[in-house]
């Protein structure tokens, strides 16, 4: 692991993964060019590497130069200017208030490059659901597909059948290879999402929706207590390292502006935020936001080109009184901002009355609606509650006004949801909400274990991910506590990526399983480095192993820690493996000489025919 | 938290945790004093406090003198010698291989204090199950009905009422309130187990059964490798100061028996070995162990108090081919070094052809069974296959072999299975094993995260807790890579004690979400010391919330480090939620006096109402 140090940005961790390397699958649209990882296992393994899902970008990349001075290359650039359907234009200047005031000696410094925005012609609709249905396979349709089938077609047919077998997939339909059609399908019926603002090029597409795989989000972003711009840039680039498929940046501080485009022109993964964060930064108290201001951060953010915004527009005044009972109320930020402006008022928020006119905006820069649940449970008392449910429905009457727009949506959701409660919350989702992809916050099965939240949360995000979210959304150690740091990042990510992985499993999806069997072949095999490599974090079991046998000999040693030098369970097994495959040749002699005597009747059955009972 | 030292012994942590004290519960029959934990919280909350289950024995009692030497008062001692059916006895003499031939220099000193063994009198069977069958209800029966209950008759009506919404116990019948008399029901049946083996009478009685609370193991030992006795010591109780109902001793190494005396004499929990392991320290090879060897090593074991022995006696010769073409073959240590004895001698192990031997001496000191499942599967790919199926069915066999010798049972279950398993590996049990308990080690859900296989297992033994295991046995992050420390094992313990209660709260279990909701609210109302103390790790919570806010008086802010001090989620909930009610009563008049206007139609209805369909 090498680290590129920079005088104003700190340092970003880069180089492959232990044993890995990058290539790139091309497709058959100019300038696609797919990366992957290969993991490589021991020459003694005789097996090809294995191939997997990458989200690290050029960071782990040997032979790409890392400047974040300059940003990543803007991989999608031609394709969009291609369309024909954007141009470039001046935009909006940066204003005093987008860096929340802060004076000159605190302020971070902009982003070194400069370049103008683009938007729609005319009004068009730039976004992907739009050429979808017009039938187009953009280019980012086909590298989504090569992506997503991770070379499966290398994989002996016996492994993808394998994987169907007696899997339950709750009504998702993933086929065996994902296709650039079947991309552009299921965007074109917003089943999936394609985060893509025309104004982050530096993005390597991907795609969200439940007959792909199951992704993940990680939150990222300073607040007025802590953190600063290095250390922000350096997470993003740190949690797409470990697997973080899309990541939110949550700033609520100072410098929100400077920061974001620092993360934006560096990240290869799309950029969620939420706008009323920075809204509400502009102004003294949740009463005095306008849509005015509103919309004036939405343009600012779709210029910078964040991916998908998440947008309280399903809070309704009729409802508000329904979370008045609650254990917890209403823990949803931006949903207790609106909720605050909508009592202020009297009147529904600007978001609902408004929302035609953010989906013309969205539709302009194609950044996708996550429509956030602000009643979302705060507990496990309050899960799957009036508040929740109202909301929802009303998420999914603002799907079909975004879909009837060509916007791209997706519907957040909880929260703490006792596992009882799970299934019900997927079921009402996919059916009030036609479908568009669910993107949930764990859940959290239980409130008792401040400190391990990303456990409490991975448990449901497991499960949600198994009957058909499409997108989880990190929990870190952290939670409910403090800001997490670099390890707390990693730990969520990890989890996550367990979540997620399980669920592909268990929906049977063709190629998941592939990786599993790998690495049970290494540890069968004693092949340590390769367990090790294989894993989500070599690292992390690296390291462990170290703690108990450091020395180098015991990584190719044929015991563990766990049964000694003496015995060992696996080692014995090699031994009963050859000795069983002769032996029962030979036994199956004996049977047959002997007339099966050799086998003993059952238990029960002996004892019956001793009329034993006793 | 103070540290007894002991120059012999090292260090074991006592002292309650924080805000807590021990409460005793008074049963009707002599010498039934349950304890249980109150958690107190600030008095601001005018709350009482929370009841919750108690594992950790004397160690968190501060008016306990705690002698290691010494060990634990003999609670159960009157109980056992009132039933008159046992009598002490010489016992058998230690011998040098029963701690591995260790040399004077190394050998770990005898526990000091010795007592003669009991064991029942002409062959009687001295279980619980036997006395429950006869319609006796012990005191132990009685304690456990009080411990299950944790004062829930305090709780308000609705709180039971609401644990029942929409709840799913998936068969488990679970009372409102657990009666001596159905604790003896279940035991009868034997749906239910008391591991208590009449020489351990320092334990607080406890019960594994689905219709009970789900209960978690934690398993230490030392190996030829590394460890001690003072952390052995150490590790058992630490591990049930975090929540670990029973503790399993796999020691492998040297001096087994001085340190489980030590262990034993210490123990206020159930303590579980597997036999084959210290009767495999006592020959070179597998195959040369003998009948006359383990049988006595189970005397050995059964003098010293081992409440429970795992016996991998359900596999048959004639299913071992099965294993030969797994990824993962034969992982469980104790099941491959039967296989390999099996194949050894061509005919069935020991354990099967004397499996009535062995049910005779454990009816003798009321050891329980747990049946091994020695054809785990290893992987993924494993998982529910023909091998572990045919074994699970041999040991459904053998429980009914056990139960007519009133012996108690429980089954132990896998491994790793992917979560579209689970449910199926759980109903094959309930169906050919009559309901006795099952015993899972995890799940684990994946194998593609060595260093995070307590997250990957925590998953699927939540869900397996579910479906109606009875007891989930842990594993640490260090799970196929090295020995857990005493980091790992709390680790370990505290994922298993959230996926035990997220099991009860989905299960329906009455009151145990009331923890749930009395750190919520705690939460919601900013007392962030009853949330720390309230959670299942109360240190690791306020160390996490000082690294982000670490003065005294953010602990009582009414802010928290996601939202910073300008605005929060949860403080503008408060304002909102008596705004709501205040403005919702203010609001109905207007919409009286309005004609309703002030609610706005929802948006398609709107939309159509103007004929507006763009």
């Amino acid at each position: 692991m090498n680290v590129i140090r920079k005088p104003t940005t700190g340092d970003v961790t880069t180089g492959p993964l232990p044993a890995s390397n990058k290539i790139f699958v091309e497709g058959t649209l100019p300038g696609v060019q797919v990366p992957m990882r290969e993991i490589h296992v021991h020459e003694s393994a005789m097996e090809a590497p294995t191939v997997v899902y990458d989200t690290s970008g050029p960071y782990t990349d040997p032979n790409a130069y890392i400047d974040i001075e300059a940003g990543l290359p803007k991989l999608r650039q031609e394709w969009i200017e291609a369309r024909g359907d954007t141009e470039p234009y001046d935009g909006r200047d940066v204003k005093p208030e987008d860096n929340g005031n802060v004076d000159d000696d605190h302020l971070v410094p902009e982003f070194p490059v400069r370049n103008a925005p683009r938007r729609a012609i005319d009004g068009k609709a730039v976004t992907q659901i739009a050429y979808a249905r017009q039938g187009i396979i953009t280019p980012e349709m086909e590298f989504i597909a090569i992506r997503e089938n991770m070379l499966r077609e290398r994989l002996p047919e016996e492994v993808l059948k394998k994987a169907r077998d007696g899997a339950e997939s709750f009504g998702a339909e993933i086929p065996d290879f994902i296709t650039p059609e079947f991309v552009r399908s299921e965007v074109a019926r917003g089943r999936a999402v394609i985060p893509n603002n025309i104004n982050h090029p530096e993005t390597e597409p991907m795609i969200i929706g439940r007959n792909f795989l199951v992704k993940i989000n990680a939150n990222i972003g300073n607040s007025a207590v802590t953190s600063s711009v290095a250390e922000e840039v350096d997470k993003m680039v740190w949690s797409t390292r470990w697997g973080a498929d899309t990541v939110m940046d949550l700033s609520t501080g100072r410098n929100i502006h400077n920061i974001r485009e620092w993360i934006i022109r560096n990240s290869p993964v799309p950029i969620g935020t939420v706008p009323i964060y920075q809204a509400l930064e502009k102004v003294d108290r949740a009463e005095d936001l306008t849509w005015e201001i509103y919309r004036d951060t939405l343009i600012e953010q779709a210029e910078q080109g964040v991916d998908y915004f998440t947008i309280h527009a399903g809070i309704r005044l009729k409802h508000i009184h329904l979370t008045a009972d609650r254990v917890t109320g209403i823990v949803s930020r931006g949903g207790s901002i609106i909720a605050q402006w909508c009592l202020a008022h009297h009147k529904e928020s600007f978001l609902y009355d408004h929302f035609e006119d953010i989906c013309d905006i969205m539709r302009a820069y194609d950044v996708s609606f996550s429509l956030g649940d602000g009643f979302r449970p705060g507990s496990s008392a309050d899960a799957n509650d009036a508040a929740q449910f109202a909301e929802l429905e009303t998420l999914g009457e603002l799907t079909k006004v975004a879909w009837e727009k060509d916007c791209q949506v997706i519907i957040e959701g909880p929260g703490h949801v006792p596992m009882h409660k799970i299934k019900v919350n997927m079921e009402k989702q996919l059916e009030v909400c036609g479908e568009a992809p669910f993107y949930t916050l764990g859940p959290l099965v239980t409130d008792i274990a401040p400190g391990y939240d990303h456990i409490t949360s991975g448990i449901g995000a497991a499960m949600i991910g198994w009957y058909g979210t499409a997108m989880l959304c990190y929990v870190t150690p952290k939670e409910h506590l403090g800001l997490p740091d670099r390890n707390d990042v990693k730990e969520g990510v990890i989890t996550y990526k367990i979540a997620a992985h399980a669920a592909d499993v268990a929906k049977g999806h063709p190629g998941a399983a592939a990786r599993d069997d790998a690495l049970s072949r290494a540890r069968f095999e004693f092949r340590w480095e390769d367990q090790f490599n294989l894993g989500l974090d070599p690292d992390r079991a690296r390291d462990f192993h170290d703690q108990t046998l450091p020395k180098d000999a015991h990584k190719t040693a044929h015991f563990c820690s766990m049964c000694g030098p003496k015995f060992c369970a696996m080692e014995i097994t090699n031994l009963v493996r050859d000795y069983a495959k002769e032996g029962m040749d030979e036994m199956s002699e004996k049977f047959k000489e002997e007339g099966a005597e050799l086998y003993k009747e059952d238990y029960l059955d002996k004892k019956a025919a001793a009329g034993d009972d006793d």
